[in-house]
């Protein structure tokens, strides 16, 4: 960066050999978070969302500048939405090159840039049959919170916390270059992105549902097998990896993983027959509704 | 542009040489648009002041983002605000690369990417002493058309044009790169737009009420001087540039104009005392209280 806040725009320079990656993401308050969220929090995850997009494209992020609507400048909500944002920035050593600040309802857009070596970039379409389909973390617990939310007060602090903070995989999105064949963040659920690289790809996949990372609290409060395999298929905000790679690879891939201080999954593999099917651990194929996200104010039936 | 909308994110290349200029503004609607704009005003709009901050850095705009968060989708308004943003954007040769929609009350966000050669791009702090300051276009037609606004129907279209389709100056601010030594574009009102010039370069203005070039419209409806120049000093919206530059280049700059299909004027000076002076025609100072920019709800007591 040359020149940051303090000018009409901000003066930036691409290192050579470098492709730019551009993305957006907004979140509107009641939308996209439950309007108490911590304001902190609001500002972790409008970057986290953003980064996790950067990680899909096996890119390094640069820079971000901020849109912020918000109906009242108050000064210590400010100051905790800065903190949140800045202390995710700061360990993904992010500039802040700009922005503008309205009066409005609550919303944040964040538009992160980032670098990729010419050529390296991921994608969703160089997905190949034969490969294997991984997941990076654990799956279902966002969705698991959103869906206690809907109940009332919060059970689990530690799936709220997933909810709330989502890890951005941008180390692992790195050390996937060269080595995954494919890639996507699962922001609308397993089932709907992982369904954007097969159709982007011209493939379909078979996926395993009993190898889908579980975390402990999930599996604490999903006991029952179909219930919780929905919440992980269909979903949104877990902001983990799907991505796609030759078998050759999963050993390399493993290490990679590992190096980024992130546990990968094989879940299914590639398949040349279209479609996404879901075997059980005792081979049956389960019909799921691909529903996909949906936003918590829809499943409240708030229109 | 390598890749625009259907990946994660987007990929651009950079030409090598050229610095990236990035810029971000949003428009909420009750704020910085009456509710009843027309989509397509809306769309153009918001487009157009990230133009007239690419104009402000003398940079060639490339590409833009879009983040649109609309109560609900109503296909005819997308249709129409869609037609006015891209009728802008195929004017300038702008693509759009990516963005996001979202449900919310209506809030616009844009980000435009352009470029400046190394070391060329236009800054608001190279000001110097006895440099003429300059205004393109007119200055004053906006804030009259909120002022109208605010009392009842419409008068003026011609005004009312002007708020709701501002000229982004871009051709003179690439026409400007190596004769002017400061620019900004007036966004919220004069006064306060070049005061970030005088404040970010060190020095003072002295600027002749007179000189400030008027519409015709404007003219007709603000007969009374004192009344018209507070509405050309402190009204915001013009989307104008302002800029300095020695005098030495003023037929230079007179031609470059013409060139870009602009009116420029010399509205005053660059003084070493520091803050801002306007002279009427008898020579007297007038003192303004320079309030710059009222967003129209403000003017409208709405809080």
């Amino acid at each position: 960066m040359v020149l940051g806040i303090g000018d009409d725009a901000a003066i930036c320079s691409v290192p050579s050999g470098m492709q730019l990656i551009i993305c957006t993401d907004t979140l509107v308050a009641g939308v996209h978070f439950p309007e108490q969220t911590a304001a902190a929090d609001i500002g972790y995850k409008a970057l986290a969302v953003n980064l996790s997009d950067m990680a899909a494209m096996g890119a390094e992020p640069a820079w971000m500048s901020l849109a912020l609507t918000v109906p009242e400048m108050d000064w210590d909500w400010l100051q905790s939405f800065s903190e949140g944002l800045l202390e995710l920035a700061a360990e993904h050593g992010v500039s802040l090159i700009g922005g503008d600040t309205t009066r409005g309802p609550l919303t944040v857009t964040v538009t992160v840039q980032g670098f990729v070596p010419a050529g390296s970039v991921l994608r969703r379409t160089g997905a190949r049959v034969g490969d294997d389909v991984w997941v990076t973390g654990s799956l279902g617990d966002a969705a698991a919170a959103l869906q206690q939310y809907k109940h009332g007060p919060m059970q689990s602090m530690k799936l709220r916390h997933r909810l709330d903070r989502p890890t951005p995989r941008v180390a692992a999105g790195l050390a996937l270059r060269g080595l995954a064949n494919a890639a996507i963040d699962i922001s609308d659920g397993l089932a709907q992105d992982l369904g954007h690289i097969l159709s982007g790809s011209g493939v379909g996949a078979e996926l395993e549902l009993g190898r889908l990372p579980v975390s402990a609290s999930l599996l604490d409060f999903h006991k029952d097998d179909t219930a919780r395999w929905a919440l992980q298929l269909s979903g949104g905000d877990d902001y983990e990896l799907c991505f796609t790679a030759s078998p050759a690879e999963a050993f390399a891939i493993e290490q990679a993983m590992a190096a980024a201080g992130v546990t990968a999954s094989v879940i299914g593999h590639i398949t040349a027959e279209s479609g996404l099917r879901c075997l059980t651990p005792d081979g049956e194929h389960l019909a799921l509704e691909q529903t996909g996200y949906r936003h918590f104010a829809e499943a409240l039936h708030v229109h």
